[in-house]
């Protein structure tokens, strides 16, 4: 699907089979990057004010001073999707610190590395479908969410292994149970057969419930829209707030605090968001059967509305 | 200086300049990749069963199937060493799970991107010079080591911001003292101009002392040579693990323990290990001066003749 995609790589457009890296740049040698991900209806990228000022949060917590102004930017962006003929899309936007000499700490003056991706999304808002086929299953994961105290929880940076270690747990768990059932045949085992999550739980190191590998958890209780807090160690996603946002105009009660699996498991309603699911429903949370419910299809009506008018 | 060198990447010799790797690669994405930083002297790598069984380790904490042999590896270093005319040099050997369909949750089938880095250093062993000037200038930080269970502390992966912020820590503490000296003069204060620390150490989330950005610590007290222990999610470095061999074999008795800072700052001697460094006294910690004594200096000789028998 890539084949036909151009990206964007310090200032030129690439095919995206062309499209690299140096070997020596710090954010393939060490993850040494920031990122963002949008999504971008209609040509417009939702809440574009929100992305730019999580990314010089992130920047700031790496001390990475790039130089390039929100204009530039957001220029490069358009002119991906221009090239792409795309007016709907995912759009990812990476800033390394560049190519330094040999050492780990960094140099104060960056020439940074900044790459657009693009991918072709459905259309959005209230006349969209979503880009996911049906409600997520899920399953909580031993794999703890890294502390806020090695690494600040704000940040959006190219270090991704936690979350694809919570996802490799998934594949494993997967394959364990695909072992497991067929132990009552007689053939021999095949494995990677079981059917893989949608999405790994991950817990902080006390147990609290804290986010997906890429994405926020919401539930329901009793009428109430609850999250876990940003105290552990939750990544801070523009879709969550931007529900919370939503659920406030509609006079939905929230609370964000601490919560454990059992809070969630014993939920009316259990739904999801990321930039590009937005929200999604749960199915099964570790097999048991939640599904969303009237709250989750009412927030996920104001954020089509709210698309809507932003960007269409 | 690297205009000169060829690494070798995905089984071709390129100019260091050239080297590139696709943008959609896992290991620019997410550091999605395993690692290992290795010292070849005269021609030899130091311990390369050492390095291979530890990369095995790490792909198997990333259920990363690379498929490539030992000797796979082995002869693309040799042709890297060979290449560039090197006999002393740093070796960096990186395996990414290379370029996947856009997801998160990593497919079982993996094409990987292999890399081989190199630098000349100078001669190792008992003819040899090491690679730093002076004794380490060491300084503790806030940042706490990424816990095992977010991340094992086994794995050696391009995820590498904990370490980065830690060294950053060391900048902007230079860079506040560079202020405080310049708050005594009347002119204007420039920044980034204190010194800055070669080597920040970090603890664990419980405040035992663990390692260095890219060094595992050493102390000796009462004769008795002192290390953190792997509990304290501590790598386990290979030049670690030799030095521990050598002083057993000298009859130095060896403690691995949970310490705090203050047990390191009332050693009599300290110093730093990693690869390239070998064995590295430290002047300060913190202020206090410390150094190097005896023990250390008989360690490093040991490790000297080690690297002579084995390589030279």
């Amino acid at each position: 699907m890539t084949d036909d995609l151009h990206y964007h790589v310090n200032g030129d457009l690439e095919p995206a089979s062309e499209a690299t890296v140096s070997v020596d740049d710090r954010g393939f040698r060490y993850g040494d990057a920031a990122f963002e991900t949008m999504r971008a209806y209609g040509g417009s990228i939702f809440r574009w004010d929100a992305h730019v000022e999580r990314l010089e949060r992130t920047c700031d917590a790496l001390s990475l001073e790039h130089g390039l102004s929100e204009n530039d930017l957001r220029a490069r962006i358009d002119e991906t999707l221009a090239a792409n003929d795309l007016a709907d899309a995912y759009v990812r936007l990476s800033i390394t610190r560049g190519v330094q000499p040999g050492k780990l700490t960094p140099r104060p003056e960056v020439d940074p590395t900044v790459v657009i991706y693009v991918k072709p999304l459905p259309r959005g808002g209230l006349e969209g479908e979503p880009v996911w086929d049906e409600p997520a299953v899920v399953r909580s994961v031993d794999t703890r969410r890294i502390p806020k105290e090695a690494i600040p929880a704000g940040a959006k940076t190219h270090n991704y292994l936690n979350g694809i270690l919570a996802r490799i747990e998934l594949a494993r768990a997967a394959d364990d149970d695909a072992k497991t059932d067929d132990d009552t045949a007689d053939g021999a085992r095949e494995s990677n057969d079981g059917p893989i999550p949608d999405e790994a739980i991950l817990c902080d190191l006390e147990g609290n419930v804290a986010e997906g590998a890429t994405s926020n958890l919401f539930f329901v209780r009793d009428g109430t829209l609850l999250t876990p807090s940003t105290d552990c160690d939750v990544l801070a996603g523009i879709t969550r707030e931007t529900v919370l946002e939503l659920a406030a105009e509609a006079d939905v009660q929230t609370r964000e605090a601490r919560y454990d699996l059992a809070d969630v498991l014993e939920a009316d309603e259990v739904f999801l968001t990321n930039r590009t699911w937005e929200l999604r429903p749960v199915a099964t949370l570790d097999g048991i059967e939640i599904g969303g419910g009237p709250i989750t299809d009412r927030l996920s009506r104001l954020y089509d509305e709210r698309v809507e008018t932003s960007c269409y």
